[in-house]
């Protein structure tokens, strides 16, 4: 380190004044002109107060001069996936993607095709898969998600994206992703926040493309947890193996659990769309300071859907409501708060 | 976005073109400046084949001109922790916790000092401690450090770690981690590395002095996994409880699991010590391109331990030093690898 000083002091006695003066007035033009290109973080949110919930958040725990500032290290975000920041009806795109892959597998093996619950599941498709108990989805998981590396299920999962389509758009599962919802994490990365997953899906489903669509790596994807088998492939290679071995089941109460697994933090702000995402938005506020709870409620039936106590899928009942009224929780109406619901509308 | 062109045009006209040859020369400097000033970031490593794999592993994967460039969001490294960054002679300092809060628990409650395997434990020491099964060992683990608040266990272990003084050099264990490897961390962190650890001790006994010690925070401490119970204090806050069910025991096999699990990808570098960190490694170097395999070798009785496959702590097996020459990975030698070992030295 000592070295390094003469060259430094050199640096400084080789400026001329009028020189140093044109630096400090190109420093301000350059933050002046980063000021402007600010403008509205978000522009598919309209005005109004979730929008303002968001930058008022975001703007007192990053000044430090705020009495609410968050050191960077602790700057933790967690998003629910299903219906918080892609569609979940008429059914959770994991669990599409489970039944399809189902249905490949059941050519093949005629045996499959022929046990329950998968015989029912594939004779009684979405609706059935509705009804489904976490002992028959437990079951369809292990036969479709298990078994193969790690790596060969992300690549099932990424051929299964590639083409499959949404029945109602007619367009890939990712493009389904919330407009609005990008920017939210966009902005809170802008300002140091790391941006978690922690989703009821299976893990490594989510892995398969988190990073590509949402900008979020596999080590801030919190799922369902499944158990994976250390061993070597024929050339010698170590290798994981997926293991039909429930770790954890990442919903309601499993949320914060899967959250201290992985982060050991509570999080500064939790976003979620329904009564499995009660507990994680109760473990941020615990966390104590400023804190930002948000749940997305559908509310669209013309642009997406609008469901709510009464759904089978992504239940958001009168009680969780009632909570968030009760603790402060902001509520995110799609049909309000949304100018744009999706990146290509 | 776009209303800020125009200032960003006025900004560039308003420079004279010699100002502009005065701003390029000093970038130069700023970056040779820089350049001197990182002379020698291992200062605590003796010139040999250790230190310059290190050093020239940094090198390759973060010039964007070298074949084996590694993208900034993959740098990822892994540390073993006991005998890796500090020592775990005679004991494994999260073992010798769970003793002397064994101790401390026995005074309050008989029950628990008749009961095996306590008894022999506290009546045996660290000779039983060594000899203790892994159901032993779950055992003492779910007396010691279960039933708290995690934020608690923290506050225990935080309390112990402040009072408590290592029998050979009498200081705090937390002054007994090796300044080479603490400087290999900085060294990796400062080339946009994320360091992880790795480790078989418990994941919240680490995480309680991790970022304070090592400059590692909670959301990159993979241990040993316990699950956790979701509920509310008396004020209706909502608080998880460390529970006594094993998710993972994160040694040999088990390490690529936790990796996998937490991180999601192979490790660029890994670094340990014994035949539990063997698994680690393998997976490591299965990701394929530029990996850096490290081991370190406790061969200096005098300094700190000399120990290897005779012991049973640690234990570094003649097949792993055969495994290592096989593969390429680097046999770190404690005795003349590194110049200091303790910061205090």
């Amino acid at each position: 380190m000592i070295r390094s000083w003469p060259a430094r002091r050199n640096s400084v006695s080789f400026l001329r004044p009028d020189c140093l003066i044109i630096l400090a007035l190109c420093c301000l033009l350059l933050v002046a002109t980063a000021a402007l290109a600010q403008t509205d973080p978000l522009p598919a949110w309209n005005e109004g107060p979730a929008k303002q919930a968001i930058l008022a958040f975001v703007r007192a725990t990053t000044d430090p001069s705020n009495p609410s500032y968050v050191r960077p290290e602790a700057r933790i975000a967690t998003f629910d996936q299903d219906g918080t920041t892609w569609v979940e009806q008429p059914m959770y795109t994991p669990m599409l993607y489970c039944l399809a892959r189902l249905r490949e597998l059941a050519k093949d093996k005629p045996e499959l095709a022929g046990a329950e619950p998968f015989k029912s599941l594939l004779s009684g498709g979405l609706e059935r898969l509705a009804d489904a108990s976490t002992d028959d989805i437990v079951k369809l998981y292990a036969a479709t998600m298990t078994g193969m590396t790690v790596e060969e299920l992300g690549n099932q999962v990424r051929r299964w994206l590639d083409t499959a389509r949404d029945a109602r758009w007619g367009r890939p599962y990712t493009e389904l992703v919330y407009q609005p919802m990008l920017e939210v994490m966009q902005l809170l990365r802008a300002h140091g926040y790391k941006t978690y997953f922690v989703t009821g899906g299976g893990q490594d489903f989510l892995r398969a493309y988190a990073e590509k669509v949402y900008g979020v790596p596999p080590e801030q994807v919190v799922g369902t947890l499944n158990a994976t088998k250390f061993g070597y492939d024929a050339a010698g290679k170590a290798i994981l193996t997926e293991e039909p071995k429930l770790l954890l089941n990442n919903v309601g109460p499993g949320k914060p659990q899967g959250i201290h697994l992985m982060i050991g933090r509570h999080p500064q702000a939790a976003f979620g769309n329904s009564d499995g995402d009660k507990e994680m938005l109760e473990y941020a506020q615990a966390g104590g300071g400023a804190r930002l709870m948000m749940l997305v409620r559908h509310d669209d039936a013309e642009r997406e859907y609008a469901y709510a106590a009464q759904s089978k899928i992504g239940t958001f009942p009168d009680s969780l409501l009632a909570e968030a009224a009760q603790k402060g929780w902001v509520v995110i109406s799609m049909k309000q708060d949304w100018k744009r619901i999706f990146s290509w509308e």
